[in-house]
């Protein structure tokens, strides 16, 4: 069985956001998004993925297409393929967040 | 923006496991599970959904083909489509599992 402790997961890098793979099949993809304060990721679009972003540890901004909010631990949300995303930490603490990447292709 | 906290979509049956929805696309839905203690999802197979399950409150038993493992809060199993899986809430407290089904076909 595939199986992860999200924590076990966490880690940082200094110089940009870390994205840890956690498992995946041809079809969907996790991943642990590990952001100190200040680090983004900037606003991007996927024309064939769909992104949920469920936040685990510390809060951020996070962007999908005009609208911009706060992402709080087991908050979802949804960013659907073709609109464009973005996660901000703009908080004095770490930020961690799951976000399973799903491929229309 | 699609945005859910999940703790406002807890709610569970006295009959049977409480399966709530809470988005999706066409490709992929994100449901709330909720079991009361005893509860279960008998065990099934998908020939061509992926399933990923993360717990977030309590703790219960998962099945993924042969092979039964804790699933507690923070933690993420991955059934992949073609293989049996199953849920129980042995234990004596509520159990409430975040599921993202993804479709292959």
């Amino acid at each position: 069985m595939e199986m992860i402790r999200l924590r076990e997961r966490v880690a940082f890098q200094d110089e940009k956001p870390a994205r840890h793979r956690l498992m995946g099949t041809p079809r969907c993809q996790a991943d642990l998004y590990c952001l100190r304060p200040g680090q983004r990721q900037a606003s991007h679009v996927h024309a064939d993925q769909d992104k949920l972003y469920l936040g685990v540890e510390g809060v951020g901004r996070i962007r999908v297409g005009e609208e911009e909010r706060q992402l709080e631990p087991g908050t979802l949300v949804l960013a659907p393929a073709g609109v464009e995303h973005g996660l901000t930490n703009d908080a004095g603490a770490p930020l961690v967040v799951l976000v399973v990447v799903v491929d229309r292709a």
